[in-house]
């Protein structure tokens, strides 16, 4: 018999939580133990693992006592207030937010791409951002090809990376809205009293050009995560990414329009190649057939699809291409497991 | 007393049809008289104009007897069939197909941009692909003002781009999916019997990175128009743009993230002066107020708008920003209707 470890999900009650325990269970994690870590207001409930209910309890700084790894995914927040008190309570830290990705000393880590990072952790490895970690499983065997330079990239993020209530906000605000009269495709159902409370806006039958908070340049911080996460994951450091998040009515799987620049001539043949023998990743581009990535085909999937791959019309040396990836899974709770079986 | 002009309007029945004489009503366009024209399906129904019921009578060869001004909006094959009748029996045709767009001898004209286009017109003048409109709307302004080079664009494309078909779409397969069981946010009505008749795929809470038939290159033919018809606009031979354009469960309205490139040095004070004071464009743009254009608010609305304008951190000399617009009406009928009155 291996190593088991004992184990704790912060967060537990959350929809990336809810995929952490489920992807323990999928890829038979050796679980010692598990114990269910959230909030004052959800402890009290159970979760469900490996058929058995697990009582959740409150996070508080004595809950690391014998914990081997720490699932974090509580947002930033919680983490700078526990992720110490696990790492003195002798626990590995496995951090889904944002707190600690760009800390020199903290491996930002995707296992198919700089695994070898893990190595010199101090207990405390980060996971990237859902659309970085995405859009990389794409980029980055084109960049081992081709030497990527900088990219454009929109991306079409599903509800459910702002949480389980976002998933019901979407769900309620649909239902209303089918029940508005329509006139023609101009749906007047902005004139009814619906209030947003997880997004600034309606997300039913619309879109939102904003994803998390702005900064004084006029980006989101969502959208400079490629281009920092993507220095710091690839090892490269003036790669340049210009890009667009968009919050689209999609429950599960975040999809990326890019364009991206190389150094190295590119062709569509070697591209696809390299994108189709890269690991975790499918590549699905017949359209002719009309077969590409949809968020709807990738949602409960554990690897990312590519498609729509063409030579960049506006590039010297370019290629688009349209990457879709369950964010609950590559983007959150599987990279992080991936992670963990690395230790 | 000024001159008033018979009209007739092929399509009447559908998406845009329908727009074009809410337009002419709106803009009490002075029409001496209304012909309405669809297919033999559609003949024997009536429209409302002015409050008052039109027949509407099957297309024949024969429709155009002392019509001044024919509006065409059926798709290509019909305007390539009945177009050249139409200019035969006198009247001035103002065609929203693709089919004669890109025909040196017939203008290709938004009258924000390039009105002057339309002297020396021979009876026939082409009204620009939808997505092409809105996303010129905010590019010719920055271009007028920096010169623009080359563009990047992902398009969220309502389905009422599709049609009154696709309206329904949307709606009855909405429906379907909020009936399915969900399991945090993993919406399984892929699995359930939803035949897609308008959309290659399903398009409630999905989106489709195709609109449009596959070109050899990779691109959709949709997706070369902005540089196509863009040039042709813009007096502009050698201005590229990479564009994927994607179907989102939206019912009206289409929105572009763009960055473009430009000659001169740009900065964000006098992009936005020169977005603010163009023509038929409103500058939506206060992030720290979570303003920005939304397909729900432009839904049903004359002028686009611009905003998320900022300094693209990929280009040397470039800008993103993100437009919105109605393309039933910018994209569509009010353009054409613009256009007759220029006659």
């Amino acid at each position: 018999m291996g190593k088991s470890y004992h184990i704790a999900v912060v967060g537990a009650t959350g929809a990336v939580g809810f995929e952490f325990l489920r992807v323990l269970e999928r890829r038979s994690f050796p679980a010692a133990g598990l114990r269910a870590l959230s909030s004052a207001r959800s402890a009290g409930r159970s979760v469900q693992f490996h058929n058995e209910p697990i009582p959740v309890e409150e996070l508080t700084e004595n809950s690391f006592a014998k914990i081997d790894i720490a699932f974090f995914s509580a947002g930033g927040d919680v983490s700078r207030r526990f992720a110490q008190r696990a790492r003195d309570a002798g626990a590995i830290v496995i951090d889904n937010s944002s707190a600690f990705r760009m800390e020199p000393d903290v491996p930002l880590v995707i296992p198919e791409i700089n695994g070898e990072d893990m190595k010199g952790h101090r207990g405390l490895v980060a996971n990237p951002n859902c659309t970085t970690a995405i859009a990389l499983m794409a980029i980055y065997p084109l960049h081992r090809a081709f030497g990527v330079r900088r990219a454009f990239a929109s991306s079409y993020q599903a509800v459910s990376g702002s949480g389980a209530r976002a998933i019901e906000e979407l769900k309620k605000q649909t239902e209303a809205a089918l029940q508005v009269r329509q006139s023609d495709g101009l749906v007047l159902w902005r004139d009814r009293q619906v209030t947003p409370q997880v997004f600034p806006h309606p997300i039913a039958f619309n879109v939102l050009p904003q994803v998390d908070a702005f900064l004084e340049s006029g980006y989101t911080k969502e959208e400079m995560k490629l281009q920092n996460e993507g220095r710091k994951i690839m090892h490269l450091s003036d790669f340049r990414a210009s890009v667009t998040c968009v919050r689209v009515p999609v429950y599960r799987a975040h999809s990326i329009a890019i364009s991206a620049e190389f150094e190295k001539k590119v062709s569509v043949e070697q591209a696809r190649e390299a994108l189709a023998k890269a690991p975790g990743l499918e590549l699905v581009d017949e359209p002719q057939k009309n077969r590409y990535p949809m968020p709807l085909n990738v949602a409960g999937k554990d690897n990312c699809e590519v498609g729509r791959v063409r030579l960049d019309c506006a590039l010297e040396n370019g290629l688009a291409f349209w990457v879709s990836g369950d964010q609950l899974l590559k983007g959150a709770a599987l990279n992080a497991v991936q992670i963990a079986e690395l230790l």
